[in-house]
Protein backbone atom coordinates (compact mmCIF):
# COMPACT_ATOMS: atom_id res chain seq x y z
CA UNK A 1 0.00 0.00 0.00
CA UNK A 2 1.63 3.58 -0.97
CA UNK A 3 2.97 5.24 2.52
CA UNK A 4 2.10 8.98 0.71
CA UNK A 5 0.02 10.58 -1.93
CA UNK A 6 1.13 12.80 -4.78
CA UNK A 7 0.75 16.87 -3.79
CA UNK A 8 2.23 19.28 -5.74
CA UNK A 9 2.92 23.21 -4.33
CA UNK A 10 2.46 26.45 -5.49
CA UNK A 11 6.57 27.50 -6.32
CA UNK A 12 7.68 30.97 -4.61
CA UNK A 13 8.27 32.42 -7.81
CA UNK A 14 4.68 31.89 -9.43
CA UNK A 15 3.59 33.06 -6.01
CA UNK A 16 5.32 36.42 -6.86
CA UNK A 17 3.98 36.45 -10.12
CA UNK A 18 0.53 36.68 -8.52
CA UNK A 19 1.10 39.00 -6.45
CA UNK A 20 2.19 41.40 -9.01
CA UNK A 21 -0.46 40.59 -10.95
CA UNK A 22 -2.81 41.19 -7.85
CA UNK A 23 -1.25 44.39 -7.35
CA UNK A 24 -1.45 45.19 -10.97
CA UNK A 25 -5.76 44.18 -10.83
CA UNK A 26 -5.60 46.06 -7.44
CA UNK A 27 -4.51 49.57 -9.26
CA UNK A 28 -6.48 49.11 -12.16
CA UNK A 29 -10.09 49.24 -9.85
CA UNK A 30 -8.03 51.77 -7.59
CA UNK A 31 -8.50 49.59 -4.22
CA UNK A 32 -5.67 49.30 -2.13
CA UNK A 33 -5.62 45.70 -1.23
CA UNK A 34 -3.99 43.01 1.01
CA UNK A 35 -3.02 39.68 -0.57
CA UNK A 36 -1.83 36.40 0.82
CA UNK A 37 -0.55 33.45 -0.87
CA UNK A 38 -0.22 30.21 1.56
CA UNK A 39 1.00 27.12 0.81
CA UNK A 40 -1.84 23.53 0.74
CA UNK A 41 -1.62 23.39 4.57
CA UNK A 42 -2.14 27.03 4.79
CA UNK A 43 1.55 28.37 5.56
CA UNK A 44 2.36 31.42 3.95
CA UNK A 45 4.63 31.92 0.67
CA UNK A 46 4.04 35.31 0.14
CA UNK A 47 2.27 38.59 0.92
CA UNK A 48 1.59 42.46 0.22
CA UNK A 49 0.19 45.12 1.26
CA UNK A 50 -0.29 48.09 -0.84
CA UNK A 51 -0.41 51.67 -0.01
CA UNK A 52 -3.69 53.12 1.35
CA UNK A 53 -5.22 49.32 2.08
CA UNK A 54 -6.46 48.70 5.74
CA UNK A 55 -3.34 46.69 7.72
CA UNK A 56 -5.81 44.61 9.59
CA UNK A 57 -7.09 43.56 6.36
CA UNK A 58 -3.71 41.43 6.30
CA UNK A 59 -5.24 39.49 8.86
CA UNK A 60 -8.12 38.80 7.28
CA UNK A 61 -7.00 38.11 3.95
CA UNK A 62 -4.59 35.37 5.36
CA UNK A 63 -7.56 33.79 7.14
CA UNK A 64 -9.28 33.95 3.81
CA UNK A 65 -6.34 32.34 1.94
CA UNK A 66 -6.11 29.79 4.98
CA UNK A 67 -10.06 29.00 5.09
CA UNK A 68 -9.65 28.44 0.58
CA UNK A 69 -6.84 26.17 1.31
CA UNK A 70 -8.58 23.73 4.04
CA UNK A 71 -11.96 23.51 2.36
CA UNK A 72 -10.48 23.43 -1.07
CA UNK A 73 -13.04 26.00 -2.73
CA UNK A 74 -14.02 29.81 -2.22
CA UNK A 75 -14.79 31.51 0.39
CA UNK A 76 -17.54 33.45 1.69
CA UNK A 77 -20.47 30.17 1.25
CA UNK A 78 -20.67 28.97 4.88
CA UNK A 79 -23.28 30.58 6.81
CA UNK A 80 -21.92 33.58 9.08
CA UNK A 81 -23.20 31.66 12.19
CA UNK A 82 -21.06 29.30 10.97
CA UNK A 83 -18.51 30.99 10.08
CA UNK A 84 -17.91 32.59 13.36
CA UNK A 85 -18.61 29.73 15.66
CA UNK A 86 -15.71 27.93 13.19
CA UNK A 87 -13.52 31.31 13.32
CA UNK A 88 -13.49 31.32 17.26
CA UNK A 89 -12.87 27.75 17.37
CA UNK A 90 -9.98 27.81 15.29
CA UNK A 91 -8.45 30.91 16.72
CA UNK A 92 -9.14 33.08 13.40
CA UNK A 93 -7.81 30.45 11.18
CA UNK A 94 -11.78 29.81 9.45
CA UNK A 95 -13.84 32.85 8.26
CA UNK A 96 -16.94 33.38 6.20
CA UNK A 97 -15.82 36.63 4.85
CA UNK A 98 -15.43 36.62 0.98
CA UNK A 99 -12.59 36.81 -1.02
CA UNK A 100 -10.28 33.66 -0.45
CA UNK A 101 -9.58 31.27 -3.62
CA UNK A 102 -8.02 27.79 -4.19
CA UNK A 103 -5.29 28.02 -6.46
CA UNK A 104 -5.64 24.71 -8.48
CA UNK A 105 -4.23 23.13 -11.59
CA UNK A 106 -6.29 20.68 -13.51
CA UNK A 107 -8.30 20.08 -10.49
CA UNK A 108 -5.51 19.54 -7.98
CA UNK A 109 -5.18 21.90 -5.32
CA UNK A 110 -1.50 23.83 -5.28
CA UNK A 111 -2.57 26.59 -3.23
CA UNK A 112 -4.85 29.08 -2.51
CA UNK A 113 -4.65 33.15 -2.22
CA UNK A 114 -6.82 35.44 0.20
CA UNK A 115 -7.71 39.12 -0.79
CA UNK A 116 -9.20 41.96 1.93
CA UNK A 117 -9.24 45.22 2.14
CA UNK A 118 -12.05 46.32 -0.28
CA UNK A 119 -15.52 44.52 -0.83
CA UNK A 120 -16.17 40.96 -1.05
CA UNK A 121 -16.75 41.10 -5.10
CA UNK A 122 -13.61 43.07 -5.01
CA UNK A 123 -11.56 41.31 -3.47
CA UNK A 124 -12.67 38.51 -5.44
CA UNK A 125 -12.53 40.21 -8.42
CA UNK A 126 -8.07 40.98 -7.48
CA UNK A 127 -7.94 36.87 -6.49
CA UNK A 128 -8.61 35.99 -9.75
CA UNK A 129 -7.18 38.19 -11.29
CA UNK A 130 -4.00 36.54 -10.29
CA UNK A 131 -5.41 32.91 -11.34
CA UNK A 132 -5.37 34.15 -14.60
CA UNK A 133 -2.02 35.36 -14.71
CA UNK A 134 -1.02 31.58 -12.92
CA UNK A 135 -3.20 30.02 -15.78
CA UNK A 136 -5.11 28.26 -12.67
CA UNK A 137 -8.36 26.87 -13.31
CA UNK A 138 -10.84 29.29 -12.59
CA UNK A 139 -12.85 29.38 -9.50
CA UNK B 1 10.40 56.42 -8.83
CA UNK B 2 9.90 57.33 -5.44
CA UNK B 3 11.10 54.15 -2.94
CA UNK B 4 8.80 55.65 -0.24
CA UNK B 5 6.25 58.15 0.45
CA UNK B 6 5.89 61.25 3.29
CA UNK B 7 3.56 60.26 6.12
CA UNK B 8 3.35 61.95 9.63
CA UNK B 9 2.92 60.69 13.01
CA UNK B 10 1.74 62.00 15.96
CA UNK B 11 3.97 63.68 18.51
CA UNK B 12 4.44 61.89 21.69
CA UNK B 13 3.59 65.48 23.31
CA UNK B 14 0.71 65.81 21.39
CA UNK B 15 -0.57 62.36 22.56
CA UNK B 16 -0.21 63.55 26.63
CA UNK B 17 -1.90 66.30 25.18
CA UNK B 18 -4.56 64.86 23.91
CA UNK B 19 -4.82 62.26 26.47
CA UNK B 20 -5.09 65.44 29.26
CA UNK B 21 -7.82 66.84 27.14
CA UNK B 22 -10.08 63.34 26.91
CA UNK B 23 -9.95 62.96 30.36
CA UNK B 24 -10.89 66.55 31.22
CA UNK B 25 -13.63 66.00 29.04
CA UNK B 26 -14.32 63.05 30.88
CA UNK B 27 -14.25 64.44 33.90
CA UNK B 28 -17.06 66.74 33.31
CA UNK B 29 -19.03 64.29 32.01
CA UNK B 30 -18.57 62.14 34.56
CA UNK B 31 -18.13 58.93 33.05
CA UNK B 32 -14.18 57.79 33.35
CA UNK B 33 -12.65 56.21 30.62
CA UNK B 34 -10.01 54.09 29.09
CA UNK B 35 -8.33 55.82 26.34
CA UNK B 36 -5.66 55.08 23.72
CA UNK B 37 -3.77 56.85 21.18
CA UNK B 38 -1.62 54.69 18.44
CA UNK B 39 0.34 55.81 15.30
CA UNK B 40 -0.78 54.90 11.79
CA UNK B 41 0.05 51.81 12.06
CA UNK B 42 -2.00 50.76 15.15
CA UNK B 43 1.16 50.41 18.02
CA UNK B 44 0.62 52.46 20.79
CA UNK B 45 1.70 55.78 21.79
CA UNK B 46 0.05 56.84 24.90
CA UNK B 47 -2.80 55.23 27.14
CA UNK B 48 -4.47 56.42 30.69
CA UNK B 49 -7.15 54.28 32.37
CA UNK B 50 -9.24 56.82 34.66
CA UNK B 51 -10.02 55.67 38.19
CA UNK B 52 -13.19 53.78 37.91
CA UNK B 53 -13.49 52.92 34.42
CA UNK B 54 -13.91 49.43 33.42
CA UNK B 55 -9.66 47.79 33.12
CA UNK B 56 -11.21 45.52 30.20
CA UNK B 57 -12.11 48.38 27.98
CA UNK B 58 -8.66 49.08 28.15
CA UNK B 59 -9.02 46.28 25.55
CA UNK B 60 -11.40 47.44 23.31
CA UNK B 61 -10.06 50.85 23.57
CA UNK B 62 -6.98 49.85 21.90
CA UNK B 63 -9.12 47.68 19.04
CA UNK B 64 -11.28 51.04 18.49
CA UNK B 65 -7.87 53.38 18.12
CA UNK B 66 -6.60 50.13 16.11
CA UNK B 67 -9.29 49.72 13.59
CA UNK B 68 -9.33 53.57 13.39
CA UNK B 69 -5.91 54.02 11.83
CA UNK B 70 -6.51 50.64 10.06
CA UNK B 71 -9.23 52.12 7.86
CA UNK B 72 -8.74 56.13 8.44
CA UNK B 73 -12.18 56.39 9.44
CA UNK B 74 -14.79 56.66 12.36
CA UNK B 75 -15.66 53.17 13.94
CA UNK B 76 -19.09 52.21 14.66
CA UNK B 77 -20.47 52.40 10.66
CA UNK B 78 -19.38 48.39 9.87
CA UNK B 79 -22.30 45.76 10.03
CA UNK B 80 -21.88 43.39 13.23
CA UNK B 81 -21.66 40.60 11.32
CA UNK B 82 -18.51 42.01 9.22
CA UNK B 83 -17.03 43.27 12.39
CA UNK B 84 -17.50 40.41 13.77
CA UNK B 85 -15.92 38.20 11.39
CA UNK B 86 -12.84 40.84 10.98
CA UNK B 87 -12.25 40.65 14.35
CA UNK B 88 -12.48 37.14 14.75
CA UNK B 89 -9.51 36.94 11.74
CA UNK B 90 -7.43 39.46 13.15
CA UNK B 91 -7.47 37.88 16.84
CA UNK B 92 -9.02 40.98 18.18
CA UNK B 93 -7.47 43.72 16.04
CA UNK B 94 -10.58 44.68 14.13
CA UNK B 95 -14.15 46.30 16.03
CA UNK B 96 -17.06 47.50 14.92
CA UNK B 97 -18.07 49.37 18.32
CA UNK B 98 -18.27 52.91 18.46
CA UNK B 99 -15.22 55.33 19.68
CA UNK B 100 -12.54 55.02 17.45
CA UNK B 101 -11.32 58.46 15.26
CA UNK B 102 -8.40 58.80 13.33
CA UNK B 103 -6.40 61.47 13.94
CA UNK B 104 -5.80 63.93 10.84
CA UNK B 105 -4.11 67.20 9.92
CA UNK B 106 -5.34 68.96 6.98
CA UNK B 107 -6.58 65.02 5.78
CA UNK B 108 -3.52 63.33 6.15
CA UNK B 109 -3.69 60.87 8.68
CA UNK B 110 -1.19 60.86 11.67
CA UNK B 111 -2.21 58.51 14.14
CA UNK B 112 -5.73 57.58 15.84
CA UNK B 113 -7.83 57.45 19.27
CA UNK B 114 -9.83 54.70 21.07
CA UNK B 115 -12.27 55.76 23.88
CA UNK B 116 -13.93 52.87 26.17
CA UNK B 117 -15.88 52.04 29.31
CA UNK B 118 -19.00 54.58 28.46
CA UNK B 119 -21.44 54.06 25.99
CA UNK B 120 -20.52 54.67 22.38
CA UNK B 121 -21.75 58.23 22.53
CA UNK B 122 -19.81 59.08 25.32
CA UNK B 123 -16.72 57.58 23.75
CA UNK B 124 -16.62 59.20 20.51
CA UNK B 125 -17.74 62.67 22.86
CA UNK B 126 -14.21 61.84 25.31
CA UNK B 127 -12.57 61.33 21.79
CA UNK B 128 -13.63 64.23 19.66
CA UNK B 129 -12.58 66.83 22.49
CA UNK B 130 -9.51 65.10 21.70
CA UNK B 131 -9.20 65.84 18.36
CA UNK B 132 -10.38 69.33 19.02
CA UNK B 133 -7.16 69.99 21.67
CA UNK B 134 -5.20 68.93 19.02
CA UNK B 135 -6.52 71.13 16.52
CA UNK B 136 -7.04 67.96 14.09
CA UNK B 137 -9.46 67.43 11.77
CA UNK B 138 -13.21 66.96 12.74
CA UNK B 139 -14.47 63.83 12.38
CA UNK C 1 8.15 28.16 -16.62
CA UNK C 2 6.47 25.50 -14.02
CA UNK C 3 3.85 27.28 -11.69
CA UNK C 4 4.28 24.17 -9.12
CA UNK C 5 6.55 21.28 -8.14
CA UNK C 6 5.78 17.70 -7.44
CA UNK C 7 5.40 17.51 -3.54
CA UNK C 8 4.12 14.22 -1.34
CA UNK C 9 2.73 13.95 1.49
CA UNK C 10 2.07 10.88 4.15
CA UNK C 11 -1.48 9.43 4.08
CA UNK C 12 -3.42 9.27 6.85
CA UNK C 13 -3.42 5.67 7.07
CA UNK C 14 0.15 5.45 7.03
CA UNK C 15 0.22 7.77 9.86
CA UNK C 16 -1.92 5.49 12.19
CA UNK C 17 0.33 2.98 11.20
CA UNK C 18 3.25 4.87 11.81
CA UNK C 19 1.85 5.68 15.42
CA UNK C 20 0.94 2.19 16.11
CA UNK C 21 4.41 0.77 15.53
CA UNK C 22 5.82 3.90 17.43
CA UNK C 23 3.37 2.62 20.44
CA UNK C 24 4.47 -0.67 20.24
CA UNK C 25 8.43 0.26 20.61
CA UNK C 26 7.14 2.71 23.39
CA UNK C 27 5.72 -0.32 25.48
CA UNK C 28 8.46 -2.06 25.13
CA UNK C 29 10.95 0.35 26.35
CA UNK C 30 8.31 1.28 28.93
CA UNK C 31 8.14 4.52 28.62
CA UNK C 32 4.78 5.93 27.58
CA UNK C 33 4.86 8.93 24.63
CA UNK C 34 3.54 12.02 22.79
CA UNK C 35 3.69 11.43 19.79
CA UNK C 36 2.85 13.54 16.44
CA UNK C 37 2.63 13.41 13.05
CA UNK C 38 2.83 16.39 10.76
CA UNK C 39 2.45 17.09 7.64
CA UNK C 40 5.30 19.13 5.41
CA UNK C 41 4.21 22.19 6.55
CA UNK C 42 3.66 21.33 9.82
CA UNK C 43 -0.15 20.51 10.14
CA UNK C 44 -1.36 18.04 12.34
CA UNK C 45 -2.01 14.55 10.48
CA UNK C 46 -2.09 12.32 13.28
CA UNK C 47 -1.42 12.09 16.96
CA UNK C 48 -1.40 10.17 20.63
CA UNK C 49 -0.77 10.62 24.40
CA UNK C 50 -0.46 7.26 25.64
CA UNK C 51 -1.57 6.54 29.61
CA UNK C 52 0.81 7.63 31.78
CA UNK C 53 2.97 9.77 29.43
CA UNK C 54 3.08 13.52 30.67
CA UNK C 55 0.17 15.84 28.72
CA UNK C 56 2.66 18.60 28.12
CA UNK C 57 5.24 16.31 26.26
CA UNK C 58 2.35 16.83 23.31
CA UNK C 59 3.27 20.18 22.94
CA UNK C 60 7.29 19.55 22.93
CA UNK C 61 6.22 16.25 20.67
CA UNK C 62 4.60 18.48 18.28
CA UNK C 63 7.09 21.35 18.67
CA UNK C 64 9.53 18.45 17.34
CA UNK C 65 7.82 17.27 14.36
CA UNK C 66 7.18 20.48 12.98
CA UNK C 67 10.63 21.36 13.40
CA UNK C 68 11.47 18.58 11.99
CA UNK C 69 9.25 19.59 8.67
CA UNK C 70 10.79 22.66 8.53
CA UNK C 71 14.56 21.81 8.78
CA UNK C 72 14.18 18.48 7.10
CA UNK C 73 16.54 16.82 9.35
CA UNK C 74 16.52 15.68 12.48
CA UNK C 75 16.01 18.24 15.62
CA UNK C 76 18.48 18.49 18.49
CA UNK C 77 21.19 19.10 16.64
CA UNK C 78 21.30 23.08 16.55
CA UNK C 79 22.89 25.37 19.83
CA UNK C 80 20.80 25.97 22.83
CA UNK C 81 20.79 29.42 22.03
CA UNK C 82 19.60 29.22 18.57
CA UNK C 83 16.85 27.49 19.19
CA UNK C 84 15.52 29.19 22.49
CA UNK C 85 15.83 32.59 19.88
CA UNK C 86 14.38 30.83 17.26
CA UNK C 87 11.44 29.75 19.67
CA UNK C 88 10.57 32.23 21.04
CA UNK C 89 10.62 33.97 17.51
CA UNK C 90 8.09 31.57 16.11
CA UNK C 91 6.34 32.06 19.55
CA UNK C 92 6.70 27.85 20.24
CA UNK C 93 7.11 26.44 16.44
CA UNK C 94 10.92 26.02 16.75
CA UNK C 95 12.63 24.12 19.54
CA UNK C 96 16.08 22.32 19.39
CA UNK C 97 14.64 19.74 21.74
CA UNK C 98 15.88 16.02 20.43
CA UNK C 99 12.94 13.63 19.25
CA UNK C 100 11.86 14.89 15.97
CA UNK C 101 12.49 13.51 12.75
CA UNK C 102 11.81 14.17 9.00
CA UNK C 103 9.54 11.34 6.95
CA UNK C 104 11.23 10.74 4.21
CA UNK C 105 10.63 8.14 0.75
CA UNK C 106 13.77 8.10 -1.70
CA UNK C 107 15.22 11.28 0.00
CA UNK C 108 11.74 12.88 -0.65
CA UNK C 109 9.80 14.61 2.84
CA UNK C 110 6.30 13.60 3.02
CA UNK C 111 6.23 14.52 6.59
CA UNK C 112 7.76 14.49 9.99
CA UNK C 113 7.52 12.69 13.33
CA UNK C 114 7.93 14.51 16.55
CA UNK C 115 7.96 12.67 20.40
CA UNK C 116 8.53 13.43 23.64
CA UNK C 117 7.87 12.24 27.36
CA UNK C 118 11.15 10.10 27.63
CA UNK C 119 14.68 11.19 27.07
CA UNK C 120 16.44 12.29 24.19
CA UNK C 121 17.20 8.95 23.32
CA UNK C 122 13.84 7.41 24.22
CA UNK C 123 12.61 10.06 21.78
CA UNK C 124 14.20 9.31 18.69
CA UNK C 125 14.27 5.37 19.21
CA UNK C 126 10.67 5.78 19.15
CA UNK C 127 10.18 7.98 16.12
CA UNK C 128 12.61 5.55 14.46
CA UNK C 129 10.67 2.43 15.31
CA UNK C 130 8.10 4.36 13.04
CA UNK C 131 10.32 5.14 10.33
CA UNK C 132 11.06 2.03 9.89
CA UNK C 133 7.30 0.57 9.97
CA UNK C 134 6.44 2.75 7.34
CA UNK C 135 9.38 2.07 5.01
CA UNK C 136 10.92 5.43 5.09
CA UNK C 137 14.48 6.38 5.04
CA UNK C 138 16.34 5.95 7.59
CA UNK C 139 17.65 9.54 9.76
CA UNK D 1 4.00 73.94 18.63
CA UNK D 2 3.92 71.06 16.05
CA UNK D 3 1.75 68.59 16.61
CA UNK D 4 3.37 65.93 14.08
CA UNK D 5 6.60 64.66 12.99
CA UNK D 6 6.99 64.46 9.28
CA UNK D 7 7.98 60.45 8.64
CA UNK D 8 8.77 58.41 5.39
CA UNK D 9 6.94 54.85 4.82
CA UNK D 10 8.66 52.39 1.91
CA UNK D 11 6.22 51.99 -0.70
CA UNK D 12 4.31 48.19 -1.59
CA UNK D 13 6.21 48.97 -4.93
CA UNK D 14 9.87 49.20 -3.14
CA UNK D 15 9.03 46.24 -1.15
CA UNK D 16 8.41 43.84 -3.83
CA UNK D 17 11.28 44.99 -5.69
CA UNK D 18 12.90 44.44 -2.67
CA UNK D 19 11.82 40.97 -2.37
CA UNK D 20 12.88 40.13 -5.89
CA UNK D 21 16.28 41.30 -5.13
CA UNK D 22 16.98 39.32 -1.86
CA UNK D 23 15.38 36.23 -4.26
CA UNK D 24 17.81 37.11 -6.95
CA UNK D 25 20.48 36.85 -4.34
CA UNK D 26 19.34 34.36 -2.22
CA UNK D 27 19.39 32.54 -5.57
CA UNK D 28 22.76 33.14 -7.10
CA UNK D 29 24.44 31.94 -3.20
CA UNK D 30 22.35 28.95 -3.27
CA UNK D 31 19.94 29.13 0.02
CA UNK D 32 16.57 29.76 -0.07
CA UNK D 33 15.22 32.29 2.42
CA UNK D 34 12.18 33.50 4.09
CA UNK D 35 11.88 37.83 3.92
CA UNK D 36 10.43 40.14 5.89
CA UNK D 37 9.52 43.55 4.86
CA UNK D 38 7.88 45.84 7.06
CA UNK D 39 6.79 49.70 7.87
CA UNK D 40 8.61 52.02 10.79
CA UNK D 41 5.95 50.35 12.83
CA UNK D 42 6.70 46.55 12.28
CA UNK D 43 3.60 45.78 9.98
CA UNK D 44 4.01 43.74 7.51
CA UNK D 45 4.31 45.63 3.60
CA UNK D 46 5.91 42.29 1.91
CA UNK D 47 6.64 38.89 2.54
CA UNK D 48 8.05 35.73 0.71
CA UNK D 49 9.41 32.04 1.70
CA UNK D 50 10.96 30.53 -1.19
CA UNK D 51 10.86 27.23 -2.28
CA UNK D 52 13.11 24.28 0.40
CA UNK D 53 13.51 27.72 2.95
CA UNK D 54 12.90 26.74 6.25
CA UNK D 55 9.13 27.30 6.61
CA UNK D 56 9.28 28.11 10.76
CA UNK D 57 11.60 30.29 9.43
CA UNK D 58 9.01 32.89 8.29
CA UNK D 59 8.58 33.54 12.11
CA UNK D 60 12.04 34.67 12.61
CA UNK D 61 12.53 37.02 9.57
CA UNK D 62 9.40 38.99 10.91
CA UNK D 63 10.91 39.21 14.51
CA UNK D 64 14.11 39.92 12.67
CA UNK D 65 12.56 43.10 10.82
CA UNK D 66 10.20 44.20 13.38
CA UNK D 67 13.25 44.34 15.19
CA UNK D 68 15.04 46.19 13.09
CA UNK D 69 12.46 48.56 12.36
CA UNK D 70 12.05 49.05 16.47
CA UNK D 71 15.62 49.80 17.68
CA UNK D 72 16.57 51.50 13.83
CA UNK D 73 19.56 49.30 13.51
CA UNK D 74 20.57 45.96 12.44
CA UNK D 75 19.94 43.05 14.62
CA UNK D 76 22.13 40.39 16.10
CA UNK D 77 24.43 43.13 18.24
CA UNK D 78 22.20 42.56 21.70
CA UNK D 79 23.66 40.17 23.74
CA UNK D 80 21.77 36.77 23.82
CA UNK D 81 20.80 36.98 27.42
CA UNK D 82 19.09 40.23 26.96
CA UNK D 83 17.93 39.46 23.67
CA UNK D 84 16.02 36.46 25.09
CA UNK D 85 14.32 37.76 27.98
CA UNK D 86 13.15 40.93 25.68
CA UNK D 87 12.54 38.01 23.29
CA UNK D 88 10.17 36.42 25.58
CA UNK D 89 8.98 40.00 27.55
CA UNK D 90 7.84 40.72 24.01
CA UNK D 91 5.95 37.71 23.35
CA UNK D 92 8.63 36.97 20.10
CA UNK D 93 8.52 40.40 19.31
CA UNK D 94 12.46 41.12 19.72
CA UNK D 95 15.02 39.35 18.83
CA UNK D 96 18.65 38.79 18.73
CA UNK D 97 19.15 37.01 15.62
CA UNK D 98 21.39 38.31 12.88
CA UNK D 99 19.40 38.94 9.97
CA UNK D 100 17.38 42.16 10.08
CA UNK D 101 18.30 45.91 8.57
CA UNK D 102 16.45 49.34 9.06
CA UNK D 103 16.17 50.46 5.98
CA UNK D 104 16.78 54.04 5.90
CA UNK D 105 17.17 57.14 2.94
CA UNK D 106 19.32 59.79 3.49
CA UNK D 107 19.63 58.54 7.56
CA UNK D 108 15.39 58.79 7.66
CA UNK D 109 13.88 55.37 8.68
CA UNK D 110 11.48 53.96 6.12
CA UNK D 111 10.89 50.07 7.35
CA UNK D 112 12.90 47.32 7.78
CA UNK D 113 13.36 44.02 6.03
CA UNK D 114 14.50 40.82 8.05
CA UNK D 115 15.84 37.71 6.67
CA UNK D 116 15.82 34.06 7.36
CA UNK D 117 16.51 30.48 7.09
CA UNK D 118 20.60 30.60 5.99
CA UNK D 119 23.52 31.44 8.24
CA UNK D 120 23.89 34.89 10.15
CA UNK D 121 26.14 35.47 7.37
CA UNK D 122 23.91 34.47 4.58
CA UNK D 123 21.12 36.45 5.82
CA UNK D 124 22.41 39.28 6.18
CA UNK D 125 23.93 39.34 2.71
CA UNK D 126 20.79 38.59 0.92
CA UNK D 127 19.15 41.43 3.01
CA UNK D 128 21.89 43.85 1.94
CA UNK D 129 21.05 42.81 -1.63
CA UNK D 130 17.36 44.35 -1.01
CA UNK D 131 18.97 47.50 0.34
CA UNK D 132 21.37 47.98 -2.61
CA UNK D 133 18.61 47.63 -4.84
CA UNK D 134 16.32 50.08 -3.25
CA UNK D 135 18.95 52.61 -3.41
CA UNK D 136 18.75 52.85 0.87
CA UNK D 137 21.75 53.40 3.03
CA UNK D 138 24.22 51.12 3.76
CA UNK D 139 23.56 49.17 7.51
Amino acid sequence: MPRFRNTISLTADAALDALSAAVERAKAIQVPQCIFIVDTSGETIASIRMDGAKYLSMHTARAKARTAASINGATGAMTAEFGLAAGIASQGGVTHLPGGLPIRFDGVIAGAIGVGSGTGEQDFDVARAALKALGADEV
